[in-house]
């Protein structure tokens, strides 16, 4: 609730106190950017005019179609246009825009859209055959709208209306109202390992205040990874996962061309970046590899493409891989919970390699080769490939700790490890009814992220473990992540978890599950002797070397594609 | 107000919404930039360690000594990092900072320090004799903490303390709590050409949003006119006038090392432009002539020297000559009552120049001369002079309008005008013990800025003139700004104030009021002549070409220097 003018002594009755909303994110853009681009899989092009009079068509005919403010509206597409003027409208009238996450199952999915209790579902065609089999399971869905690429001629059983025929009833020139910044504008669902989907959720003075932290740390940073008014933005993140990073909103506010390539095709990715110009994305790992591994991949030229990457750790190998084509790859961090970023890995003036990237930037702005720029081995250093794999350092007006079980602080000396626990202005504050979930998300006034990691003098985290997956031995944290780490450098390793078994002397040691590539051979010894001489180095403390390894077939992993170190140590135990 | 979580339907009772407070701006460079420094006059140095330790110790000194939450703390010293702490200090304890405008007259000192209920004045030594002076008439003022560059051995009488023995009484690990954002942070008074001054007050939220707002703006801009990490930052608009226009709280929260002058010396100034690396400084037109002209100052290499230009229009004269040294000048746009920054005028990617001036800067940090670079009449363009000199585009969260006396918004044309009136979230939201003067300020909820101005097609702002000095001709709007800046071309010329004269067919018309220079020889059908041509090339409209002339001996000043046309006019008109 922001403050009335009245309750402030010696204010004016008229004085306007400006609540946070989101619909003040657009004002400037469309003023100050009237005729930049908007381009939908290089196929449609909007400018930032359109995008204001198609936002205000949207938020209207809501309005007339029945959605009233404080209903929830479901929104089920791939990453485009519409879906960015969705961001606005849907909140902009005071309704909830839920980010439908089409990868779960269609029970999931099911669950989540009845759980929000969506009154209103705008859904691409490509979902059509979802909708039929779930539709009787959403008794409170009222409408849908069908999302098309191509004019709708006739429209499917159960279909209320289309995007483009629903916004031509809209009024294009629609004012927006003011209403309470603590307005709930977003929710969306994150998955576990175990359970049902929970449902996180964000207001518009959270969306607003995120917007601009991430806008200043982003931008701020001097010689690259950062995003300022003269880049080209496409988002490698879904739009239905955690606001696509919260980008689309900073990309808007900054009045840059932005990109919206659909669904993902890494040929189609590729050719958007060379043909559309594109300087500035973000994904997870598995998108930046497959990137770099696609057909053709090598004919585009990458050079001075910043990359957010976060959803997982960036492997130095997959760092130096994306810096190798000159991609300017740094780490974000954050999740579902906390909307999402509140850490990043910019190398900082002074960093290592800051100075050799602003070199190598320079040869690329002058057309030079990546072999001319000097790139290779010689060049991009460990410790420049470290700090970029680094978690990072956390955002303004987010406050990042490390934190024993009591919440007393860890050392900031790289060493000490604790949980990251979270304050910033946009957290979810809580999940919607799961109050068990929500209490214990905020147990003792802070968002407890479950991550375990270490700050080094200079502020920058680095996360080692997930509380879950963590090994308590003799007292010690031992970093399953930095086991695991050490143990893919060697050759014949394709994959490994390192898990926790009971140990009665220790409480728990460390037990390597490794996944040999075919016909190579490896003993338990050679992994072992490997690791004692990366304690050597102090690249692990030596009790965390294992006594012991397994080799397996094969991992287990959850339905999205994750670990699934809990079932891993299940099988592991013979339970 | 920040909601309370137990307001917010499935939020955690323990969930932390996180009130915007000043506290919270330094608690990542604390963290992030432990080691970076902080400069007083070249003589000390600071880390922001110490920065952090010595604000705790300000802080709770402060308390100890009396002071109360809602207390007000006045500070008169010249720029310094005890200006810093106490910009940090005093509303972290939920005390109200007022920074006494020094250069006011003792009486206009002791009625503003007063005025705002101070209990506390922190006092540099210079002001010893003002106090004495005053004294009497500050019966609200419980005591006096003397501020010296030098050890102090014995206490001037009516003296309480002195800030290192204060501080000595402090605690370094005091830790600051939470409160009410909307908690009263800052206050100080502005001036007008008559009447006393002025309280406008700002709260810890809009300070906050202040501060994220220009941070983003200056920052997003790439290949110049920005502020970012690896900037050196020393301010040249004293720290008692609006906040230093925020940008203390900006530097600070970006982590840079900062270089505060004293009382300000062109020697000195350029002297620690130079010996501390100084790459981002602010200041009035009036300053920037002075570095250019002291003494010595050829000697000094500026360029790269980021300046933003504001309080007073920048003319192009000026900015050329700035250009022509390297530095790298932009204007911005506000006033005591916006906290103050609400427009910036950055090259833009595309705008005139923006190309020309990536290819100097990187022709600076290849150490070539600017004669090497080529800077010079042929490099540096009319279009990106008037683009630099322009009032700007609105920054984020800054609602910017031009509208007639109903409010109806004139187009943006760059050719209609109107009283430019903004909405921030960061705006006074009236004036202390002034009831009156608030409601006009905020008339129809917008703050009215009293001035004249014209938006282009991209939402540039130029303010063309100010309320009380417009002319309404025929029902049309006559620029003075623009009248002068054209009659200024004139060789003759040294000065010129055009002001409004009564007339019965056209109810006003411009009177141009001329100083030529010793000896120089110009007629009034000269001068009409020139503007007629002005008129024909488009440069003002044709009823704006003046039928009289009168010249004078010297313009009327107020005591700030500022041109007073109120006065101008009643001595014009024989009053």
């Amino acid at each position: 609730m922001t403050t009335p003018p009245a309750a402030i002594p010696h204010a004016a009755a008229e004085a306007y106190a400006n609540p946070l909303l989101i619909r003040q994110l657009l004002v400037n853009p469309l003023r100050q950017s009237p005729d930049q681009t908007i381009v939908y899989r290089g196929e449609q092009r909007f400018t930032y005019r359109q995008l204001g009079e198609r936002v205000a068509r949207l938020g209207s005919a809501l309005g007339r179609l029945g959605v009233r403010a404080s209903d929830t509206v479901a929104v089920a597409d791939w990453d485009s246009h519409r879906y960015l003027e969705s961001y606005f409208a849907v909140p902009m009238i005071g309704a909830v825009l839920m980010s439908v996450n089409v990868r779960l199952s269609p029970d999931q999915i099911a669950y989540t859209v009845d759980h929000c209790e969506a009154s209103t579902l705008l859904l691409h065609g490509d979902f059509l055959p979802l909708l039929a089999q779930i539709r009787a399971r959403l008794p409170k869905l009222e409408r849908v709208v069908l999302l098309s690429d191509t004019p709708v001629t006739t429209r499917p059983d159960g279909i209320d209306t289309d995007y483009e025929a629903l916004l031509a009833t809209g009024d294009p020139a629609h004012v927006f109202g003011d209403f309470d910044e603590n307005t709930r504008a977003t929710t969306f669902y994150t998955t576990g390992t175990t359970g049902m989907p929970k449902g996180v959720f964000f207001s518009h003075r959270q969306l607003v205040l995120h917007t601009l932290a991430v806008m200043g740390a982003l931008a701020s940073n001097p010689g690259g990874q950062n995003f300022n008014r003269g880049d080209v933005y496409m988002p490698i993140t879904p739009m239905f996962h955690v606001h696509a990073w919260g980008m689309p909103y900073v990309a808007t506010l900054l009045g840059v061309k932005q990109v919206y390539p659909g669904r993902y095709q890494p040929d189609l990715l590729l050719r958007l970046r060379s043909e559309e110009g594109v300087t500035f994305s973000h994904c997870v790992p598995t998108i930046l590899q497959m990137l770099l591994d696609a057909p053709g991949s090598a004919g585009h030229d990458l050079r001075g493409w910043k990359m957010v990457i976060g959803g997982a750790a960036m492997t130095p190998a997959l760092a130096r891989a994306a810096l190798g084509r000159g991609i300017d790859v740094f780490t974000g961090y954050g999740m579902s919970e906390t909307c999402p970023i509140v850490a990043l890995s910019q190398l900082r003036p002074g960093d290592a390699g800051a100075d050799a990237h602003a070199a190598r930037t320079s040869a690329y702005a002058a057309g030079k080769s990546a072999a001319e720029a000097a790139i290779g081995a010689g060049d991009i250093t460990d410790a420049e490939v470290a700090r970029r794999a680094r978690t990072g350092h956390a955002v303004p007006l987010a406050d990042l700790r490390i934190v024993d079980p009591d919440m007393n602080d860890a050392a900031h000396d790289d060493r000490a490890q604790g949980e990251v626990v979270v304050r910033t202005p946009w957290l979810t504050q809580g999940y919607l009814h799961a109050p068990d979930a929500a209490r214990a998300l905020w147990n003792g006034g802070w968002l407890h992220t479950q991550d375990i990691g270490r700050i080094d003098a200079s502020g920058s985290l680095q996360i080692t473990d997930r509380i879950k997956d963590v090994i308590k031995s003799g007292g010690e944290w031992i970093s399953s992540l930095d086991l695991e780490a050490l143990i893919a450098r060697l050759p014949a390793v394709v994959e490994v978890a390192v898990i926790a078994v009971p140990d009665p002397k220790w409480s728990e040691r460390p037990l390597p599950l490794v996944v040999l590539r075919a016909g190579a051979v490896c003993t338990a010894d050679e992994v072992i002797a490997h690791l004692r001489v990366c304690a050597e180095r102090g690249e692990i403390s030596r009790f965390a070397v294992p006594t012991e390894v397994r080799f397996v077939e094969a991992l287990e992993r959850t339905s999205v594609g994750k670990l699934n170190k809990k079932r891993q140590r299940e099988v592991a135990l013979g339970r």
